[in-house]
């Protein structure tokens, strides 16, 4: 079961709703609740008019509250990566969910198969990726030991290819052929399509070359998706996308659901894209609040270190306000950030100076929080409006 | 509070004790006990043999268990770096806690000061660090609020010198004593000494090269320490020094104690320094057990990415068994792991497939963990000794 999911809000917390910014203590994870509903919005109209799903990772907020945000926003479910985040989702009352990753172990498959079956009680649906016959055999023994308690469940199976990524996949066609006619021999698995996901993509900062790198996957489903029709099996559904790419494979008329995950919070990463056009303009709603904890002659620390935000995809950007001016944030270890003014700026942060934070990398920084606060009203003004439990924290089973 | 000091361990972790490791779900974190006993004694043996204090920092194992084990063997207390890990530490009964960072926020202090009255309760002491005359002024205010109530409890605190890490800390010299100065008009402060931390020094590879580094750190404790003693104050404690570095402090004659804390799991990035002859011969302690999920042509995926250890000091190295062979680790994002066989080996992983990573850097690894796996006997044969809680995950404020 996910670690965190039982762990009680403490009262500090609960009382912190209501509480103007200035109450957070530092450092904090603080969700920018406008700017992520109108991130929502802007997605949803996307999917709408590009008649597109999407089915959001889950991976990247790991919360069963905005998950539910989202399904009411238009989501068609939610994807995750782990077994024990489905187990968070699902006990968050979030019953379609993907789990767009391979899984080996027995013990997981059982805990798998558990889940479809629960989901379903609930009129929901598992999915999985599969990208190996062992996989899909292990998955069907799992079913059959969970059916044999009479439940009819199937679980949807999604063949991933690799279309550049260069990481889970079988080779686009022949072997994903294969695969779905190995899922077709096991009752209680439904071959539901293809997941085509090209995660090195999606930061690459030129639109043209992130539409010629997708241009390429399209091509591979489209190879892989005819072959297998070729022997008379419907391809239902081609599921993939990230945030960066995500106007491609919406444009490709090839693919039927997106994964886009991060465009909800968005990151510095995400944000040094150059924006193709088409893209709807996502706003940054996740920062990091943190405080200035020592101030010398030329630079001072704040208390957000790499324990507070994740710097796999680089250091945090601060947030540039009248009081404080341009900084620039460097290294200073797990639990210090290193400010500097930048040039033009001649202003040492003084003690006590509140700093925001943009995350370098969104996903790996909600994962190191057991919540995030939510303020409505912007975040140097505004009040906390809600505490938003990351219940798959830490869910890495 | 800390926030995961009160979850309790699940019925499968508990029925986990007694079973051989192949029952360990993955990615999971696992502590091998044996080599780490191994660890704690060389570092008690030579903290004996230098006749010098250690107090090794908390902030790499976040555990109060690991903390008593460690005052088992002679630490006279342990470090911390913020408020709420020492709260987690004298939750779990371990009151010689010293906060070696700074602290600004009133509100955090009024905390400092209700730890250090419930320190003294159990005949422990609480020490701080300071860098600024308005960090001690709000500490004795917190401190004299608390003293209301009737207890006449006194906080240690000390006076951090920047001898080149560039982080926190005032300028050696005249600037320390001004700050020991202000400590002594405050009734409930009581100066301890000097606080001297050069962080980077400690990776940097040559032991010459370190050793050289901290002399220069001696000369400026020396020169700040003669002028305060000419002023008629007793240092009575100089502290600092980390893994890297630790045999020069040890043998400068001017440290009473030492930080260090990685020695007791040791990482990657240690492992890569190139080791002083006067140092004791740690071994890795600390792994993340990883399944491999994926196989293909010329590369497997492991179920273990940097959601599962720390990338910030470097990728995990992967440990080399005679069932796998050598193999390399390439970032795969969070939830991945690229494993490439390396020259001379033919094997790609198979489905299955137990890996063993030692990660890049132990403290923010195990910050990704709300338990470690204790094992006894060795990884490939062993069984699970206990589950060690780490009581101050998430412990940032």
């Amino acid at each position: 079961m996910p670690p965190s999911t039982k762990t009680p809000l403490s009262e500090d917390l609960k009382r912190l709703v209501g509480q103007r910014v200035a109450a957070v203590d530092t450092p904090s994870l603080v969700v920018d609740v406008d700017a992520m509903q109108r991130n929502l919005s802007r997605m949803a109209e996307f999917a709408r008019k590009h008649d597109i799903r999407w089915r959001p990772h889950a991976k990247m907020h790991k919360s069963s509250a905005i998950a539910r945000l989202q399904l009411q926003a238009g989501a068609v479910g939610v994807c995750v990566q782990k077994t024990s985040e489905a187990e968070a989702m699902v006990a968050g009352g979030v019953y379609n969910v993907y789990i767009s990753n391979e899984v080996i172990a027995p013990a997981k498959l059982a805990r798998v198969a558990e889940l479809a079956h629960q989901a379903a009680a609930e009129h929901g649906q598992l999915a999985i990726a599969v990208d190996s016959a062992e996989g899909v055999r292990r998955l069907a023994n799992a079913m059959d030991d969970r059916r044999r308690g009479g439940a009819g469940t199937v679980i949807d199976v999604f063949v991933e290819i690799d279309v550049g990524q260069g990481r889970c996949g079988v080779t686009p066609g022949r072997a994903a052929l294969e695969l779905a006619l190995e899922i077709r021999k096991h009752a209680p698995l439904r071959f539901a399509g293809l997941q085509a996901y090209h995660g090195k993509a999606q930061h690459v900062r030129s639109p043209q070359a992130r539409r010629d790198a997708i241009a390429v996957v399209v091509q591979d489903v489209l190879f892989t998706r005819k072959l297998i029709e070729a022997e008379g099996i419907p391809v239902d559904l081609v599921t993939g996308a990230g945030t960066g790419s995500m106007v491609c494979e919406a444009a490709s008329g090839v693919f039927g659901e997106l994964q886009a995950g991060s465009f909800l919070f968005m990151d510095a990463d995400y944000a040094a894209n150059e924006r193709d056009p088409a893209q709807p303009q996502f706003e940054h709603a996740l920062f990091v609040k943190s405080q200035v904890t020592s101030s010398g002659l030329l630079h001072a620390v704040c208390d957000a270190g790499h324990k507070s935000h994740a710097i796999d995809s680089g250091l945090p950007r601060v947030v540039t306000l009248p009081a404080t001016g341009e900084l620039e944030y460097a290294n200073g270890g797990d639990e210090h950030g290193i400010l500097r003014p930048t040039a033009g700026n001649q202003r040492v942060p003084h003690l006590d100076d509140t700093i925001w934070l943009i995350p370098g990398h969104c996903d790996p920084t909600v994962n190191l929080h057991n919540h995030m606060v939510g303020v409505t009203g912007g975040l140097e003004n505004g009040r906390v409006d809600k505490i938003i439990r990351v219940d798959a924290r830490g869910a890495l089973t």
